[in-house]
């Protein structure tokens, strides 16, 4: 592969030209006071906070354009920002540099119903748009945990409950506008359906996590809210039941929009927070979507395969209300495992593994949770094989903190020994640029050297994914 | 962006060289005879041939990385070959060149039944992984035209007609092994059903026809057969009453496995080929896979959609003769078509646009062939805003050559300008690279520093999608 382009330091004089002309141009939506700083390196993220050098609030990919083009000529850094929900560090700035807050680019351009797509900016949040469809018929449906914006969401591929049905954002972007590190602005398609004309940038763009470009709109699909919706509860004597299910109504092709499964410490934890009276066993939450007659046919063969995988009693909910009370609880697991330890702080990590090996890779988790003494409740989207750990830990305890990140490294390793990936959709950032090398051996200079094409002076979000 | 590395061209000498150490490591399997030759550079397209300089057949990924790092030594250029089915002279070597037939790299590696994934060799066709795959009741969808083997497919993000519901190439491989310009070796991603992990790598050769890196083994993904299937076949008035009973469909979320618009110039030509006596209208031909119920269900309500849209009669098969029959006319339009002008050749096209502009471009492509005087049966995948032309044509007759040639320039700026792409599922090749630009702009620049990055001496399928 091509040499290294040297990254040339930014020099401190840089920096303050660089402020001091974005001050002059962007009056008070430029900040550089310590607690806006230290907001927009704070993450959801455990990893030690760093702040940019200052904040400037952009409104325009125009703008977003100038402030890159004012940055790269004095190789400052940039740090993109869109809800500040990502889990890794993605937006810490360890050289310092310019974060550009996108949260205030929220149009939503157009809504194309007959093509079933739109185009919006980058700050605009899933809940925004689907409260804008709400008279359309209309929805989007990928669903991160958080509040989060489609550029945040983009650039760390995330996805959430529905991507069993509707997939990831990957399967979800039309094209994308971004501002490449000499501020130029690119546009990686059209509004197609599909295209196979030249090399994929959207896709390259999406999952880059703010280091080879900077999304500042994006063309996603829709889709048309399904004629009727049940969702089912059911709990298993066993892990390897609730797999096994899920895997058979997969192979099934039974129309699941969701597939969820909560190990029994995290039932608990539901219980106890949202006053549920759930069996505390392994549960599968799912969600059916279609006509009301093909709904009602595909529970009733779930309920036939729950029943030779020792699952039971099944129990399901029609009604919107008692719907909303079930996914509520699952949205709320975070605060729901938070309540298991009072004053702790938590800890956030996922793996996805190929479906056949999930049950095995969380039984050995869970000896080795039980083994180091922690509380980690466990979540995961069963059918994308993904599955997400909230372990409690005293920030303040070294020790524990060290033992909590033996505790990730061993996890990840035995989801990459079963065929799995370091991370389904939290992405790398800084937490797991250990892990990167493992997976993809010299694919890592492939990825190097097309950010360093992209990038040659590392100034797009630098210290991620991986050391260049 | 970067500057370009120079391409040095080959030396005549670096040539022989390579010839001699191929044809002593290879024996029979290295072959330069101009037969040899010119059925490689020879594809379906119309493009003149420009055969490469040799042949050689390889059996392993090993032998791949072998053969591109003697290539890559003395700048010879490595042209991958798979069936030999591209349309728009993706395999012709304008700088003559090593053409590495990969169509012996037949072996399916493991299939994974719980996983719904496989694992195969890049020369694998997709008729040999679904025989393979009887038993097991799974199948995979992606149905281009002709004959054609993993590795092209993927490198040309080729679909077909099931793309409406389980998409193109590009959302069914979960991850590569590919060979590099400097013989590297790299692997992609793991068999997790998604990932957050690092850039995307897979996306980015798929649709890079071969000139990032040579395909050697593919992950992808596998569907339960559906318990049943159902073919519809539905002529109407107009086209717009077509695109517009698609469009309703795909809102209601009809689970479709297929639908497919045939002009009535296309009907025609398949009642002769096909002994078929549908009434020689804009036409759909449909599929719906499910339980039995709800085929049923969205059977029914397609027909009532229909109606509202001066559709019918409706006639439906449920029986597998009777399936197979319809759509082996449909995957016969390719010589249905040529039967409307024997001794004729013919020029393949296709674009996509989005579905709400179908019926427009359509038509507005009906007038233009009209006014040329052409004969020009279409035929479309409309779930995806994808249509395909087969244009009769003496190819002796340079100026009618140049008069198609003319009219393709149309329908693909037609097609641009309306937010459409030159091409929905063919490829660049030699064919579009001049309608790049138009559709990417300085996105241009982006496509050719990743190139520049990976393949610093442009030996890889060079003279492809982009000027460098």
């Amino acid at each position: 592969m091509t040499q290294a382009a040297p990254a040339a330091p930014m020099s401190e004089g840089g920096l303050s030209d660089v402020m001091s002309a974005l001050s002059g141009q962007f009056g008070d939506r430029f900040a550089a006071g310590e607690a806006m700083r230290e907001q927009h390196g704070h993450t959801l993220s455990w990893i030690p906070n760093e702040p940019p050098s200052a904040v400037v609030f952009a409104e325009s990919t125009q703008e977003v354009s100038e402030i890159v083009k004012l940055c790269a000529s004095q190789r400052v850094p940039v740090i993109p920002f869109g809800a500040g929900s990502s889990l890794e560090g993605q937006l810490n700035a360890p050289s310092g540099g310019i974060c550009i807050d996108l949260s205030r680019m929220t149009k939503i351009i157009e809504v194309h119903a007959d093509d079933l797509d739109c185009v919006v900016e980058a700050g605009v949040t899933r809940q925004q748009l689907n409260e804008h469809l709400r008279d359309t018929g209309l929805f989007f449906p990928v669903d991160p945990g958080a509040e989060s914006t489609f550029g945040g969401m983009a650039a760390t591929r995330a996805s959430g409950t529905n991507a069993v049905r509707y997939g990831t954002m990957a399967d979800n972007v039309l094209n994308l506008t971004a501002v490449m590190a000499n501020g130029d602005i690119i546009k990686t398609g059209t509004r197609a359906r599909k295209t196979a004309a030249g090399y994929d940038l959207t896709h390259l763009l999406m999952g880059s996590e703010g280091t080879l470009g900077i999304i500042t709109e994006l063309t996603t699909r829709l889709y048309g809210i399904p004629e009727s919706a049940v969702v089912a509860v059911c709990p298993f004597e066993t892990l390897e039941g609730a797999c096994n299910t899920t895997i058979t109504a997969i192979q099934l092709g039974l129309g699941m929009a969701r597939i969820e499964l909560l190990d029994a410490l995290q039932v608990k934890a539901c219980n106890q927070y949202s006053k549920l009276d759930l069996p505390e066993l392994p549960t599968l939450f799912l969600e059916f979507h279609g006509s009301p007659a093909a709904t009602r046919e595909q529970v009733e063969t779930l309920r036939e395969i729950t029943e030779g995988e020792g699952g039971g009693p099944f129990e399901w909910a029609e009604r919107e209300e008692d719907r909303n009370r079930l996914w509520k609880a699952r949205h709320d697991v975070y605060w729901a495992s938070r309540g298991l330890g009072p004053g702790l702080d938590a800890v956030i990590t996922d793996v996805c593994v190929p479906i056949s090996r999930l049950a095995e890779c969380v039984n050995e988790t869970h000896e080795d949770i039980a083994r180091s003494g922690f509380v980690a409740p466990l979540v995961g989207h069963v059918g994308d094989g993904n599955f997400h750990l909230l372990v409690l830990v005293d920030m303040k305890n070294v020790k524990q903190v060290n033992e909590v990140e033996a505790f990730v490294d061993r996890l990840v390793k035995r989801a990459q020994h079963m065929e799995g990936t370091c991370t389904g959709e939290h992405g790398i950032g800084q937490g797991k640029m250990k892990h990167l090398r493992a997976e993809y051996g010299s694919g890592i200079e492939v990825m190097a050297a097309i950010k360093r094409s992209l990038d040659p002076h590392n100034i797009l979000n630098p210290g991620k994914i991986f050391e260049l």
